[in-house]
């Protein structure tokens, strides 16, 4: 009963996280009803950042650079500082609360034995190299609070030792703003064992 | 601290209904990191849906063909049924129940005086011709059971009226499912002045 085209873009658009059929159907029909305009800019944007986005050579992260504009930044470079995050996602979130100048380093995804997801997958062997040439004084473990994650840093903290690298790890704890009750065990458990004096 | 592909992929995603900020940032690493297939079949997609997709000369859906292929049904052809919706995911929706196997007429809107909404602007000049072609039995009225959608089929019953065609409008109630308590009062209402006999 759909138009091939329009049965075609319906499917197309089911490959966005969290978008279903019906979901898919609206976005379609307003596109193609009041957007035009932002529809055909949404397609070139799309085309070109598939054509142009790969990896910085240096960290990792998701730009069209060889480097990406972090990376290049010598205030970051003097800094001394690297941070672990596992997504772009992640350096993008640090980077809203402006609290961190260094260098980041983006695994894009977190070591994962049973998935045959080994250190060489998340970069490893280049964040090796980075450790090797030195500069480096302080490593900031801040892949997400998970078995894997954890798995993760600590396997990185060991890379950093053999460098004589000093490594932190994020505080992890009940959220600002948070109320007790509504936060869950593993967290409050996080909250007990990190907890500091207080004066 | 984004590279321009990627802040104008996550700027043009926010065309998109519902999809704010967040998401869109979602929406960009997932497909660069995960789905750069289906970015490009979606990226495709939209410009030949651009590019093709524009209205049945008979019923106003959305379609790349002069005629869409239910208005080239013969057997909706021969039904003498026409019903009316507002936008083509109102035709979806019909079609979906496999309850109606007649033709339709899409308004792609409602009669809206005061934003400058008439007659002409949702096809109704066209309405007008098929309605003197003669060929049509009867007129559903399913637009919105809104102020609008109200207002926009009391006037289409008045035209079919001066061409001796019978209307009728959809019944509207308590869903099928729906518990009589979370039920608004309008609908309610509705559902008391349009009861009928039980037996
Ligand atoms: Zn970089
Ligand atoms: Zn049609």
């Amino acid at each position: 009963m759909l138009s091939p085209a329009l049965a075609e873009l319906i499917a197309a658009l089911k490959v966005l996280p969290g978008v279903g059929q019906k979901t898919a159907q609206r976005m379609a029909f307003q596109l193609l009803e009041r957007q035009r305009d932002g529809a055909t800019k949404l397609a070139r944007s799309l085309q070109h950042a598939v054509e142009v986005i790969g990896h910085c050579n240096e960290c990792r992260t998701l730009t069209e650079d060889p480097v990406c504009r972090l990376c290049q930044d010598p205030k970051r470079q003097e800094s001394g500082l690297v941070c672990i995050v596992e997504t772009p996602a992640d350096v993008l979130a640090i980077e809203q609360t402006s609290t961190y100048q260094g260098r980041y380093f983006v695994l894009m995804g977190h070591l994962s034995p049973l998935d045959g997801i080994g250190p060489a997958d998340i970069g490893l062997d280049k964040l090796a190299e980075r450790f090797k040439l030195g500069h480096i004084n302080e490593v900031i473990l801040a892949t997400n609070p998970t078995v894997e994650g954890d798995a993760t840093a600590h396997y990185i903290a060991n890379m950093a030792r053999q460098y004589q690298i000093r490594t932190s790890r994020i505080a992890h704890g009940v959220p600002v703003g948070g109320e007790l009750e509504f936060v869950d065990q593993a967290t409050l458990g996080h909250a007990f064992s990190g907890r500091k004096q207080f004066d």
